[in-house]
Order: structure tokens, then sequence, then C-alpha cells
């Protein structure tokens, strides 16, 4: 039972992050093309937004591994 | 059973954090290259609605955590 | 069964929340670009907002953490 | 089974008081910047409307916590 | 049997309430910052609107009640 | 499972007849504000809508109280 | 048995009564604005159009109340 | 068994008719306030659709009747 | 179980008919409105379509009724 | 076990049939109003088009038939 | 079993095929109708378009048939 | 069971191969309309995107094969 | 069990990959058109992004395979 | 149940990193085309966002091979 679970949370945490982060990087994409002069910046906050999506998928894939392992 | 129960709970964290981040934090890029000279604030109020959005999600792996070692 | 009906609980807590909130927060940020001269008023507006769409959700917390420790 | 009924029932409450509040507020915040000199009374309405939304919620929310401890 | 019951028809009752509701009072707030003079009447709508729709949801949070002290 | 069915009834009743009233009514207050000569016009026509959508529902609940009570 | 089958007789009934109708009054009302001149005829094809829509659904209400009582 | 089955039937027969009737009926109403002239000719195409689309969920009401009776 | 499939296959061709021939129908009344010299052409073209449309669903509805007295 | 397959078959073969024939026909009389000089050809392609979209479903009816009369 | 299987392998042949073909044939009509003079190429890339798409769902039919006829 | 396994992958490759393949050769023929002299370099890119989306259900199908011949 | 499991592995990964490369190939032929000079920097983009995009689910079709022959 | 497991995981992991990776591929690809002189720039960004998209899923595929060769 615990495998199924550890399943159920890598599910979410990818679809989730994937979801998540698309939408930011291709938004940041889209932006850097009308503005070049401001790439610098704007791939920053990628990187700062990226991070804080990925938080918690990150931890649904510690919760998964640690399932996975007991 | 609480396997189970820990990875619904962290599923429901990890797609609720990354669908409500990746809506600010996509509006926030977008609104910075409108307006590059208030780029400064509009991530100021990023941060904090991010640490506001994440609230509830960090709740909720929390709980998965106090069901994972039970 | 009572682990199951937190982890339940708390999905529809972090989804809601994070919905939401992700709305409310998104619509401000791009408020702010549109008028910056009403930043203080709109992030004063979004606060009240956030604090009152969390009532619910924090309660839906609440009452799983209830049932984990029952 | 009750416990699994309050999940339900906050799971609901939690999904819709989310959902019309964060249509409502972002409303508002929207409504405010267009017409800043309306603000007073835009947010009136706002607090009677986010009134007359909880309503319904606050009342799952009552029913779960009825089902909880009884 | 019939707490889960209860917790379906609140379950109804809160996100359709919140939804005809959302629906409703954004549209009275969006239509008052085009016509400010008129905010009085359209909130006087608004009051009846939201009041027809509640009746039903208020039915089912009536049953739900019902439902649960039987 | 009487009182399963009356909660799966009124769950229909609620969601169909909110659904229902808040379009029909968040268009009368949209269509009051483009031609507020027409109030009285649009609202006599949107009572008589909402006493139409809610035939129905109001059915549903009737047969969800008899099952209630039988 | 019998009663859930009323009740899903009813839930589909109100659901697509409600729909119906909510889309037809409402494209009515928004007509009626355009062309106040037409509203007569228009609110006639309205009424023939809620019986056309209603005939289903009230049939389904009769089969629910038959079963209901059988 | 069967009073299920007839449930199902009448559910897809009113969901299918109601939507299929408020498409073309709300579509008539617009066309008719573009041009009030076609009216008639209009409103007979709309009887003679809604008489077309209303044929296979007529003959589901009638599968029903039959499984309920039986 | 016989009534089950003759309800799902009668369920599948309601909703199947009603969608197109709405769709159709109402696409026709469209075209009929913007250019009226072409309505008998359109309207033809509409029989013929619907024709080609139930085709299938009315093959349905017979193996729901082959079914339902066998 | 073999009706229920036979009205599973029955059910995708109408919906799928009836969601691609309505888009087709939809569309060839939506084109025939802009273009009335080339009806002849369109029409035609239609039902081609039609035939082609046909050839599946009226195989899965084909199947559903032998299931039925096996 | 064999017949659910063939059933649902029948029902993702159809709604695929159908939903792919219905896609590709009406973006043909519309195009033919925007640039009659391409009618003859258009229709050519629209045959080899449907032949690629069907390939799958065919094999699809072919499985369903080997199932039914084991 | 192998031949339930077997129609879900065949399921998967048919919706997904007539999805994917659907969005290309539509794109395809609408940009051979706009720019009618690259219609040789546009129908070969869509014969490479085919057979690269193809890949992938054309292996379902093998596996699916695979199992029911097992 | 694990044939179900091989099918469920090769679903996502079909319907996974059909999409993702259904989205960059039709946007590809979209933008070739827009600007024909830079087809070929284009296609090589899109290859590299098609096989980042069937990297992992070749994988899902590989422990699909894994499965099937264990 | 492990490869139930291994399935449902590596299902999130293909449809989560092709939804992800289609969105940013396709965004590059349509802004290669506005701006060509930032080819490089842009498809630099998004090799860096594809890896962030797939680190979480290949964290999923990893957890379903260890789950199948356990």
């Amino acid at each position: 039972m615990q495998y199924i679970a550890a399943a159920i949370a890598v599910l979410g945490a990818a679809i989730g992050a994937a979801y998540g982060n698309g939408q930011v990087i291709s938004k940041t994409i889209e932006s850097m093309t009308r503005q070049p002069e401001m790439s610098g910046q704007l791939r920053g906050t990628m990187f700062v937004g990226v991070a804080l999506i990925e938080a918690v998928p990150i931890l649904g894939v510690v919760i998964a591994l640690i399932l996975v392992f007991k």
C-alpha cells in the first residue's frame, strides 16, 4: 500500500511542478522577447520563482522516497 | 492506510501551491516587463503573496509528514 | 479512516486557498502596474481579501489536525 | 464514517468559499484601479458580498465540527 | 450513512451558493464602477438576487442539519 | 440508502438552481447598467425567469424532503 | 435502490433544466437591452423555448416521483 | 437494477435535450434581435430544430418509462 | 445487467445527438440571419447534416430497445 | 457482461460520430454563407468528410451488434 | 472480460478518430473557402492527413475484432 | 486481465495519436492557405512531425498486440 | 496485475508525448509560415524540443516493456 | 501492487514533463520568430527551463524504476 502512496505523491509533485514551471518559464521567455534589455533581471526573478514553486513538490518527492524505502 | 492519506495530502499541497505560485509569479514577470521601474515593489509583493499562498500547502505537507512518521 | 478524512480536508483547503489567493494576488500585481500611485491601498485590500479567503481553509486545516491527533 | 463526512463537508466549504471570494475580491481590486474615487463604496459592497458568500460555507464548517466532535 | 448524506448535501449547497453569489456580486461591483450613479439600484437588485440564489442551498443546509441530528 | 438519495437530489437542485440563477441575475445587472431606463422591465423578466428556473430544483428539494421524512 | 434512481433522475432534470433555462433567459435579457422595442416578441419566444426545454426534465421529475411512491 | 437504468436513461435525456435546446433557442433569440424582419422564418426553423433534437431524448424517456413499469 | 447496458447506450445516443444537432442547427440559424437569401439552401444542408448525425445515435437507440425487450 | 460491452462501444460511437460530424457540418454551413458560389464543392467535401469520420464509429456499432446477438 | 476490453478499445478508436478527423476536415473546409483556387491541393493534404490519423484507430478496431472473435 | 490492459494501451494510443496529428495537420492546412508557395516545405515538416508523434503510440499498439497474443 | 501497469504507463506516455509534440510541431509550422527565411533554425529547435519532450515518455515505454516481459 | 505504483508514477511524470516542455518550447519557437536576433539567448533560457521542469519528473521515473526492480 505504501508504494501506491509514493506513486500518488510523486504524481502530484510531477504534474504540479511541471505546470507551474511551464507557466513561469514560458511567460519569462515571452517577456524577454518584448524587452530584451531586461533579460538578466527577468531570468533572476524566474530562478527565484522556480525555486519557490519547486519547494512543495520536492517535499512531495522526499515523502515518496521515504515511503519507498520504508 | 495512513500512507495513502499522506500521499493525498501532499498531492493537494503540491498541485495547489504550484498552481497559485505559477499564476502569481508569471503575472509578476509580465508586469515587470511593462513597468521596469516598479520591479522592486512588484517583487516584494510577489514574495509576500507567495508566502501567503504557501501557508496552507506547507501545513498540508506537515500533516503528511506527521502521518508518515506516525 | 480518520487519516483519510484529514487528508481530504487538507486537500480541499490547500487547493481552495491556493486558487483563491493566486487569483487575488495576481490581480493586485496587475492593478499595481496600471496605477502605481494606488499600491498602498490595493495591497491593503489584498491583505484583507487574503485573510477573508483563508478563513475557511484554515478551519479545514484545524479540523484535519483534530482528526490526525484524535 | 462520520470523519469522512466531515472532511467532505469541509472540502466543499473551503473550495466554494475560496472560489467565490477570489472572484469577488479580485473584481473589487480591478474596479478600484479603474475608479479610485469609489474605493470606499466598492470595499463596502465587497465586505457585504463576502459575508453573503461565506454564509453557507461557514454552516458547512459548523456541520463538519458537529460531526467531528459527535 | 446519514452523515455522508449530510456532507454531500452541504457540499452541493456550499459550492452552488458560492459560485452563484460570486458571479452575481462580482458583476454588481463591475457594474457599479461603470455607472456609479446607479449603485443603490444595483445593490438592491443584488440583494434580491442573492436571496433568490441562496433559497435552494439554504434548504440543502436545513436537510443536512435534519440528517445530522436525526 | 434513502438519505444518500435525498442528498444527491438536493446536491443537483442546489448546484443547478445556483448556476442558472447566477447566470440570469448577473446578466440582468449587466443589462440594467447599459440601459438604466429599462430596469423595471428587465427586473420583471428576471423574476419570471428565476421562477421558471427554480421550478424543477424546488421539485427536487420536495422529493428530497419526502425521502428524508419517509 | 429505487430511491437512488429517483435522486439520479431528479439530479439530471434539475441541472439540465437550470442550465438550458439560464442560457435562454439570460440571452433574452441581453437581447431586450439591445432592442427594447422587441421585448414582447422576445419574451414570447422565451416562454415557448422554456416550455420546450422543460418538457424532458419534467418527465424526469415525473419518473422520479413514480419511483419514490412506488 | 432496472430503476437505476431508467434513471441513467432519463438523466442523459434531460441533460442532452436541455443543452441542445438551450443552444438553439438562445441563438434564435440572438438572431431575431439582429434581424427582426426574419423572426417568423427563424422561429419556424427553431421549431423544426427543437423537434429534431428532442427525437432521441424522447426515445430515451420512453425507454425509461418501459423500464419503470416493467 | 442488460437494462443498465440499454441505459448507457441511450445516454450516449441522447447526449451525442443533442450536442451535434444543437451545434449544426444553431449555426444554421446564425448563418440564415447573415444571408437571408440563402435560407433554403442552408436549411437543406441542415436537414442532410442532421440525418447524417442522427444515423449512429438512432442505431444506439435500436440496440437499447433490443436489449430492453430481450 | 457482453451487453455492457456493447453499450460502451455504442456510447463511444454515438458521441464520437456526433461530435465530429457536428463540427464538420456546422463549419460547412458557416463557409457556405461566406462564399455561396462554392456551395457545391463544399458540400461534396462535407460528404466525403462525414463518410471518413463515420468509418470507425460504424465499425463500433457493428462490433456492438455482434456482441448483442452473440 | 475480453468483450469489455474490445468495447474500451473501440471506444477510444471511435472518439479519437472522430475528434482528429473532425478537426482536420473542418479546417480544410474553412481554408477552401478562403482560397478557392487551392481546393485540390488542400483536399489532397486532407486525404493524406485523414489516412495518417486513422492509422492507429483502425489498429484499435482490429484489436477489438480479434478480442471479439477470440 | 491482459485483454483489458491491451484495450487501455490502445485507447491511449488512439486518442493521443489522433489528438496530436489532428492538431499538426489542421495547422499545416491553415498555414498552406496563408502562404501557398511554401506548401512543399510545410508538408515535409508535417510528415516528419506526424512520424515523430506516432512513434510512441505505435509502440503502445505493439505492446497491446503483444498482450493480446500472449 | 503487471499487464495493467504496463498499459497505464504506455497510456500516459502516448497521451503525454502526442500532446507535447503536437503543440511544438504545430507552433513550428505556424512560425515557419510567418518567417520563411528562418525555417532551418526553427526546424532545428523543433527537433531538439521533440527529443527533450520524448525523453520521459520513452522511459515510460521502456518501463512498460520491462513489465510486459517480466 | 508495486507495478501499478510504478505505472502511476511514470504516468504523472510523462504527462507533466510533456505538458510543461511543450508549453516552454512552443513559446520559445514563437518568440524566436518575432525576434530572430535573440535566438541564442532564448534557446539558452529554454534549455535551462527544460532542465528545471524535467527535474521532478525524472525523479518520478527513478522512483518508478526502483519500484519495478524491487
